[in-house]
């Protein structure tokens, strides 16, 4: 039996080792450190702030729901099933072996954020202060679960202690957002949970399940879908009935960005076709295009900001898509393209009062490439954060080394968690502005910035420009 | 009112933090800090040396005409036309204007290289001794307005104060390089100011402008472009003329640098068709590549150096360039590709005794992949300094990062500023050196260079290379 | 005559400069600096060792065969001829010249890993305390040469000074292996040398040594190839053999890495048209891709870990390929594209048992947008070490910092040094651990690693790590 290790992440963590810059750093982040929490996008279910029920236990709340932690420990050989995915309500042997299988295979989140997270959620929230290992495991599984047991454990008690000042959900726009409504209309509630539209499959008429999506979306709009005039017509009343629900934007997330209109009748023709179930891929394809742009379009009158998440080949491993579902931990990056594929839309919209666009990517080489010298003309364009693989310390500093020279910082989004992981909400944004921090403190250790400008922008980045890019 | 804070660039300013590196950092910086400035590539016009007229006014010199200055502050809300872009002569309330919005946006500029370049300008050269805001616009703006009156702030006078050495312009081919013959003929001028041979719009028979190119072509050479032949003739000749009048280079700015040649009868077939106006835009395309593989041949013949900008989608906001003109900030890059699209030109000329080519690129992904192999093997080719988007502190970096392990310094261009602002051409070349000097004293410290060498490379990229890679 | 300037490689080289970042890369580096060295990818050949010749002369050994030189000695004007290249064997006075050549052009590789490796090789192995220049050359030639005549530089006494765990060859499928088998059957030899399987030539049917290479793998086998049926069983049993001979992979260098399995009676059909001589470039291709696919179904069969090489373009250069072969210093590489590409494979075999596939680029940006989140997420892919151009220490940096984040470092090959200069060998291991130790260290300093992980870390990346990629 070894002797077990502390867990106790150092104050200075991810601050640059250099003790000139680590000082200005400390000093920036003092400044940032307890500002309340924007999370202006992201994946947690509105239901459990309503329902306020305590979390299951450790594995389902840490780790079956969270592909950035079952990827790497299915890489390491753990199959997907023993760490609970797709296997409903886990009971608790269920649990005990997901939760086993991290602590076992800890070493392999060597240098990633996940072990940057989990060192932070489990030391400030669970008071865990031993590094987990496979000793460990069942003793750290009863301690978290003990907590969990625990009234100040209750997600709603956990969203006012992440000083959590709004949360946006990721929503289709079939849904009824009841559970939005019902918590805006519950008095003993006072956060702000958001829903945010996301039309992907209305948009894809090549997809299966287009039929069903449209049938759902009239329904939802109590619009006729049968034209394609009707289709728009009931898109545009669910935006309006999010808005009126608190959105702010909404989020799309297909192969490319490509923005190419159609002529009304030809994108009629492709519709009335698409619901025959004969268009051809390519024409499925013309309309995703088409209605990217109409989205913009919309967008420039009912005042929703756009968010592009692009260029990820979902389901990479269709086995195991077939069997656990998607969202686990296989799609993989493709090469994006901003600088074509949105001229039509930018052309048309981007300079338009109020329009307002934030792209974000898994393809770095965007960052100078594309996205900032975009970022650094239209005021309608945002250089959204890094996303998803890279929001990392290392990949957080490439953006911010990539973006700052082009496009400044005014013109970036400030930090997006895009978590499915509550717990991890609040690491997530304190590695980020500790990160944030440290570059800052590196353009005052090398004189290209005041350390009056530094704090103000790192203010700005945690307070001001996710408010102004995401209309919070 | 706020106290205005001091603008004071640092002695040390972008220099490694590290005590140690930097130490050594100024000691290589300390060599290289007074030598001559060699200015092989940029866009200021002749013809103000030549006239050696008082600068009109603040905003003139040091906002409008600078497309990276303005287009941040468009991005940031302000209008061009409020910035005076494309409004002729400004009125001192136009000028007055356009030097608050850069002062009252002064914040959108941090960690730009916009932002070091301006501190060392109005600093060193104007003596600005406070930070811009809204407050003291009007101050400065008084403050540069006078320095502009007095004679040592006359065009010539600056040139000598910068310790310009040689000064590349770039020029139409129909250009009668009267301005450049008048100052060399002037006996009161004792500075070097040559042209450069860009000849894009000849070789792009599918730009509406390129019949009307060809008549003034024909015009300035004395020889009929009404065929093929005449039309290479014509070209040579004026290659010839630009030579004559110091050109050592030519520069050409494609969408790809593909370069396919055509068997004569095919290009003859084409030319044809392009005057005759039925050239198809693939026909244009391929007569485009070919022309730029003929660049290369008369340049074994002739001696210019050939130096490549590709990949940036110009005019990408219709509207703006309709309204503003072309280079007003909304030129995007996009993917470069080398490898394949020079081969069959280095297959040909890639050994040939004194041809030269130069490669730049605003696509970062080039560098380590394409360029610098490149490089690394033809005696021809050299890998061109970071251009336009990449200028600036840590895409130089990156640059010497990603190309120095593969291709060594001895395989660089030097440093280009590229600039339109001629007031910025030290800060921009101070920049570089600073950077330079730090990435050298990195070598150092981490002892794969002892400071000798280190101090003998940091004197070969400002002299050197710039005068070996463009034959100045 | 200038004064010898010493050649005493630094015990620090390559750490980072920060004092505390660099004691703890040196207490790193101590617990990995003795450990033995694996090298499961390269081409020395095996009969060298079989042999123990004495080498012939320094240029021979450290110069001709080593493109990495001879490649930046060409770009700046030396002709490979003088360097030896595809001279024969070097008479004295050819191999002074082509010494002297390197000695004089000693300052291009400044910067280079060429250059790093060099300082290693000459100080460890031969004892060199000067620098080399013009000056020293002749003397530093007899130095080496002196060394070379010595029982103690004979090729197995280097592979025992070098701490040689095992040494891999790559080798053609109808290659006897009769020195790997002479080898292992020699009661002297105590080392281990193990084949590579590389089919590259038998897969692309469209090089004109196509048939001539069945003939071989016929011969070989003693399988008629004249069917495809022959051709497959011919391939399978060459497996086999490379295996009885220790092989533990194949290897793989195409113009890209797509696979895409035929059905086997289109696959049968193009065969026998390639076979006849008409078959088209695309079948050809198709042909490849299908056939890549096989040798992963192989490989799933006969347990030979498959690694991948590709996207570089072979002989960019023809003039320079006609006169001195290739891996002579102008391949390039081009852009290479893993999702793709290799879904298909991955669909079918990503996580079969035992399979193991090792991904390698020259294309960076493939390292945190494909090869990272595949590594991540199937249990058989590897992240392959930086290859090539890549194989220095920013550039290593660089694909720790891409790659890390989002794989770990268990899902990483360990360093492959791929070389043909046999002296290099253990400078770039050590250069690799010198590198590896400073990454760790840096994740330590900001606190994001405990020093315990990160000795066991470096200790894996030397060991484990490619013992488990490449079944050692």
């Amino acid at each position: 039996m070894t002797r077990p290790v502390p867990l106790n992440p150092h104050p200075d963590r991810l601050f640059p080792p250099d003790p000139a810059v680590r000082s200005i750093a400390r000093r920036i982040y003092g400044q940032i450190e307890a500002l309340p929490i924007l999370s202006p996008h992201g994946h947690v279910d509105a239901r459990i702030l309503l329902d306020d029920e305590p979390f299951a236990d450790p594995a389902s709340l840490l780790v079956t729901p969270d592909h950035y932690v079952t990827r790497l420990l299915h890489a390491s050989g753990v199959p997907l099933a023993e760490l609970g995915v797709a296997q409903g309500r886990l009971s608790e042997g269920q649990a005990r072996t997901a939760w086993r299988a991290l602590c076992s295979n800890w070493s392999v989140f060597r240098g990633t954020p996940v072990r940057s997270w989990f060192d932070t959620e489990l030391s400030a929230i669970f008071g865990v202060t031993e590094r987990p290992s496979a000793e460990n495991a069942d003793a750290l599984y009863d301690q978290i679960a003990e907590c969990l047991r625990d009234q100040s454990f209750r997600p709603r008690a956990l969203y006012r202690r992440f000083n959590l000042d709004v949360l946006a959900t990721t929503d289709d726009p079939a849904d009824d957002l009841a559970a939005h409504a019902a918590l805006r209309a519950d008095p003993a509630w006072a956060g702000r949970v958001i829903p945010t539209f996301r039309p992907d499959r209305y948009l894809e008429a090549a997809r299966p399940d287009w039929t069903s999506a449209l049938a759902a979306l009239s329904n939802a709009a109590d619009i006729d879908t049968g034209s394609y005039a009707g289709y728009l017509q009931a898109l545009a009343s669910r935006r309006r009935f999010f808005l009126a629900n608190g959105a702010t934007s909404s989020d799309h997330s297909h192969l490319d960005v490509r923005t190419e209109p159609l002529e009304p009748a030809q994108a009629d023709r492709i519709y009335r076709a698409a619901l025959a179930g004969t268009a051809s891929l390519a024409e499925s394809t013309a309309f995703r295009r088409h209605m990217l742009f109409e989205m913009a379009r919309m967008a420039t009158e009912d005042g929703l900001v756009m968010t592009l998440h692009p260029a990820i080949r979902r389901d990479h491993h269709g086995p195991t898509a077939a069997v656990y579902g998607s969202d686990t931990g296989h799609d993989i990056p493709i090469r994006a393209e901003f600088t074509r594929s949105l001229q039509p839309l930018l052309e048309r919209f981007g300079t338009a009062a109020g329009f307002q666009l934030v792209l974000f990517t898994t393809d770095e080489t965007v960052f100078s490439r594309e996205i900032a010298p975009l970022a650094g003309f239209y005021p309608s364009v945002y250089a959204g954060a890094p996303w998803w693989f890279l929001d990392s310390p290392e990949a957080i500093r490439r953006y911010r080394s990539a973006v700052t020279e082009i496009a400044g910082f005014s013109r970036t989004s400030g930090f997006v968690d895009d978590t499915r992981a509550f717990c991890s909400i609040p690491a997530r944004h304190d590695l980020a502005r500790r990160v944030d921090a440290g570059y800052l403190a590196g353009l005052v250790a090398d004189h290209r910035l005041d350390e009056d400008e530094a704090v103000d922008t790192a203010r700005a980045m945690v307070l001001d420009n996710p408010r102004k890019a995401f209309k919070l």
